[in-house]
């Protein structure tokens, strides 16, 4: 944590100083904003974290809801989205709250006795080394929690306006200011009913399956249902269950079916209990499933073993349903080209999943991380608004695949396991299971997501100077030391959720000592170069990092690198005292054998450059003496200062 | 983290929920307490956390300033500390917003031109595996904070009463059941001048090195002055001092003495620069040292380095003094077999030392670590009032080894380095002075305590069961992974701040397959013998771990661990919904090498049980079958109930 920069500061650092900017939040919704979000999802509140750290962007955040949601819903934290609440600040205190999910394990009908379970495997959850986090499993409350906190303590100090209904949305082309109109019903005691017209540059519906701005916009969610009821319940209960504590597959001979997610609190946890088969056309409310019945099927299920329900805080009933937008905004395919999107859409707005892949909230909140920084970046007058294209054109397509493997994976848990030596009784092999639930690893991990090339994601000429870092997946981070004090940190951490760039430079064999070494050379082309990303992008009178946040990586030990000799740009002067940041060089973790040029494949002899988007996703590699290659990329989509 | 064991309740489980007996906080201080602490610097909030804990103790503190400390004074945190915050849940705080003191290095005159200072030497700070924690720096007013919040969210929701000084303390033995009088006078506006009387069961004096409790109780400071000024400020500067952010001794040619320590937030460094040397009977004060000299010999010290500053947050002058008091606490030593303690001092308040061996808030804050939970355990009617006389009886000579050496770490400080290949300029020897600095780790880490025999700490007779856990010194902590969860953690974390002893039972190689092994019959003999500690001082209705919190570490891998043939003791039901508590077993982390076993020396065909006091103190180290002297160490102090 960097802090004290611009003069000491008692207090709590994480509460950042309120911006000259920071707007009294007040009753009313503003009459214009920048951005309105609709909707204090997950996917909203990421949006609204990510805005809040830009007090010159003016956000209003809207939630149907009285108040902030105090528990159920989901509960998954994949490892990527861990990273990204690292950025965010918070990632620590999840980990100290959450529930880690270690294995899982697997139960099949013993086939001596199949009215019994039986374990018959057990893998880790997460591949080492996919992540320096773990899967952890936290209730989707105190993760919005997280968020709140966090715009609260934001420069801009953000609040949510709740019980805010949507009744229209409108977009006037003719309107370059504020083009869309937003029209909200209000539903507080004392103030029901009366309307709010707030006029906006950008609105992003974050408003859930039954999003009213998809419908404004004239966006439909496509796809098909699976016909299968399934209850979720979180339950307090005894048991003798032996691993109630792990993550669980259950599948017994009678057909039942259970996913099992222990919870945060050492004895909270989620049961997914598979119910009835729906008719073609049936939807699940007909059905009138009570939450006994979900308890019955579940006791059935883990038979031998007992299940003693003291206390149920959630439960529900839920059909599966795998359904997508085509396109995530208000452009239509065939105009855009010509015109500049207003109003999108985000998370269950756009895409639904089975909640039992765990992939809902973590894709949701990824949608708009992505969103953030680009409707930043545009607001600012730092890029073209042509940017905000690539909203849709990089989250639809991983919404895609992410549906194509959450079908998959539903059929399988919705079908019976085969029985016999041979299998003679069809449905899903318990060994096939397991392996397919393996292989998947690194989808449910959230390291799916790989984008394609575009005017913010390169070409893959370059990926052999670091076939570790994979162009248009996400920076995997690995560990490194400091050299200004041998602090053994992660070097993806320097990735905040700060609307940056970062620019890793990985040195050649000869540097530091090389005068002429290539990380030199990028040091004096950025610093002096007129093409250069730095001085073109950045404005006077901004820190010299403000815009692209250049750190070096040298390949000999920490002690062995004399900060002294380094290029000023490696040590640059902040702030209103002028204080020498020291953060930016490091060294590989030599004593503890993790060398992070071998971890991630980086090129020994000539070194490598690793652009990183706002977002932390890989946007380009290339080599550090690629100067021009590299204010080309920059030159595709920002704009000069 | 355990939580939502009684039910769920929403929102941030480490805000505990309030207990019936919380007090609600008034302007007034109360007419009577069970404890009044003086004094809110790190000893007071240590201890007020501690009791606010248990809220059927009635606790008061009350402080001399007018509000929380903003800034200055203390600020290294030593492993040893950082374990005992783990133990009040605020560590992971602790690390994420601390500097971390990774590497020490020594700077002495260039031999080549001695009006330069030159690097020449580079030590790790802390010893690899000392601790499972690093040693940080955070400002003092920091660590306040947090235990501030810690009583703001205890089930006491305790609050310090500000702008009260102490007039006078008066004990009346007669008085068996209040038996202290204290009267405070106010100074806050509008009640300045006002006194208040307490009337108490105990009093501890936490109110610095000027203490009028312990003025009160006939007690005095002793020791000697070295008749050395030094001054101190924390800095925000430029500089082109390389070692800037790491812990630095500098000795320069003219007998300049600089300790470096980088601080919180990436630029503050604070500065300890040798000033004058002061005559036999002079105070610092005469001196009239000024701010601009200390900057001055400061930037003399650093030549050929420059220091411009921009900031000063804080500074101050001071000589160093070792001071200590006989005996803590308000019974002469000749009635100690008569007479139980009533009034207590900690901290500065009973021995002061050099602030450059980082020792002073540590110790402190150990002072009343090592006091609450007796305070606690007696006023809770489970242990005797002769407990307290071992307060005085471990702390008093533990901090007289301290002061023996800050002693000689002080005079080798103010001391000019040798100079010339034959050192014939007398002085200290840059080497020896590393290499003293190098093997008094341990002490400057917190881990130089060890208590002696007495009624909470056992005989050495059993020591080689576990060469690694030392009878008398803290339980060192080490990996190892949670059998019902896979989960890797810290064994020693279990030792939190709730008054309980732990009994850390490593099983034999035989165990858990063999009925008769040894942790098996330990469990029988707890839970079912007459003579049991369990029974006798467990409380009817207390949940079963409520006084000792028995956890099993078996041999085997965690898979290899079936937790439903385990003994019912180390799957205790718990709370008002009787849940089962899965956190009691474990195994060692095989995957990662790190074999509990191994790294602690545990015989692995008897295994050991590992006593350890709530204040993480081992006390005792016996067989598993020591079933008797189990039960004789207990009945020395404890009361059946």
């Amino acid at each position: 944590m960097q802090f004290h920069q611009n003069g000491f500061t008692p207090g709590d650092p994480r509460v950042l100083p309120a911006s000259p900017l920071a707007r009294v939040h007040t009753d009313a919704v503003p009459d214009t904003v920048d951005v309105l979000i609709v909707g204090c999802g997950p996917a909203g509140l990421t949006l609204a974290a990510q805005l809040a750290a830009f007090p010159d962007i003016h956000t209003c955040i809207v939630e149907q809801r009285s108040g902030p949601l105090l528990l159920g819903q989901a509960d998954g934290i994949a490892c990527r989205t861990m990273e990204m609440f690292e950025a965010f600040g918070f990632a620590d205190r999840v980990l100290q709250e959450a529930c880690w999910v270690n294995e899982v394990t697997f139960w099949k009908p013993d086939e001596r006795r199949p009215e019994h379970i039986v374990r018959h495997g057990r893998v880790q959850d997460t591949e080492d080394g996919l992540s320096e986090f773990p899967h952890v499993i936290l209730n989707q409350a105190r993760v919005q929690d997280f968020y709140l906190e966090t715009m609260r303590q934001s420069p801009s100090r953000l609040e949510p306006h709740y019980a805010r209904r949507l009744l229209d949305v409108t977009v006037d082309p003719a309107d370059t200011d504020h083009p869309v109109t937003v029209r909200l019903e209000r539903t507080d005691e004392g103030r029901s009913g009366r309307v709010e017209t707030v006029k906006a540059r950008y609105v992003v519906g974050c408003d859930g399956a039954r999003s009213a701005v998809r419908k404004a916009i004239g966006r439909q969610l496509v796809g098909d249902s699976a016909n299968q009821a399934w209850g979720v319940m979180d339950l307090l209960a005894a048991t003798d269950f032996p691993d109630i504590r792990y993550k669980v597959a259950i599948q017994s001979a009678a057909g039942g079916n259970i996913i099992l997610i222990p919870r945060e609190g050492g004895n909270l946890v989620r049961f997914y209990v598979k119910m009835d088969k729906l008719g073609e056309t049936e939807r699940v409310a007909e059905r009138q499933i009570t939450l006994d019945k979900v308890i019955a099927t579940a006791q059935r299920t883990l038979h031998p073993y007992t299940l003693d329900v003291k206390e149920v805080p959630w439960w529900s009933v839920y059909e599966i349903g795998q359904r997508i937008c085509d396109k995530y905004d208000d452009v239509p395919a065939a105009e855009v080209g010509s015109r500049e999107p207003r109003v999108f859409i985000a998370g269950d707005a756009c895409h639904t999943h089975s909640p039992k892949a765990g992939q809902g909230m973590n894709f949701s909140m990824q949608d708009t991380f992505n969103l953030g920084w680009k409707l930043a970046s545009v607001l600012r007058g730092q890029c073209a608004p042509s940017l905000l294209h690539t909203y849709s054109e990089e989250r639809q397509p991983a919404a895609q695949e992410l549906l194509d493997f959450d079908r998959e994976w539903s059929t399988m848990l919705a079908n019976p396991p085969k029985q016999g030596a041979e299998g003679e009784s069809g449905g899903v092999d318990p060994k096939a299971f397991q392996t397919y639930f393996e292989q998947h690893g690194r989808f449910t991990a959230g390291m799916g997501t790989h984008y394609r090339p575009s005017m913010i994601r390169g070409g893959d000429e370059h990926q052999a100077l670091a076939t570790g870092f994979v162009i248009g997946t996400r920076f995997h981070s690995a560990p490194v030391v400091r050299v200004s004090d041998a602090k053994p940190v992660q070097l993806g951490h320097a990735g905040k959720a700060d609307g940056r760039w970062r620019l890793y430079a990985f040195a050649g064999a000869d540097e530091p000592a090389n005068p002429e070494g290539g990380l030199r050379s990028l040091c004096r082309f950025l610093a002096e170069s007129p093409r250069s990303p730095v001085r073109r992008f950045t404005r006077e009178g901004q820190d010299p990092d403000a815009v692209f946040d250049l750190r070096a990586v040298f390949q000999p030990g920490h002690a062995d690198v004399a900060i002294e000799t380094l290029p000023a740009l490696l040590l640059p002067r902040k702030g209103r005292l002028g204080l020498t940041d020291y953060e930016k060089v490091f060294s590989p973790d030599l004593k503890n054998r993790q060398d992070i040029f071998d971890l991630r494949g980086v090129d020994r002899r000539q070194g490598a450059l690793v652009v990183v988007r706002p977002d932390q996703y890989i946007a380009h590699v290339l080599p550090l003496t690629a100067h021009q290659a590299l204010a080309d990329f920059f030159d595709g989509f920002m704009l000069p200062q």
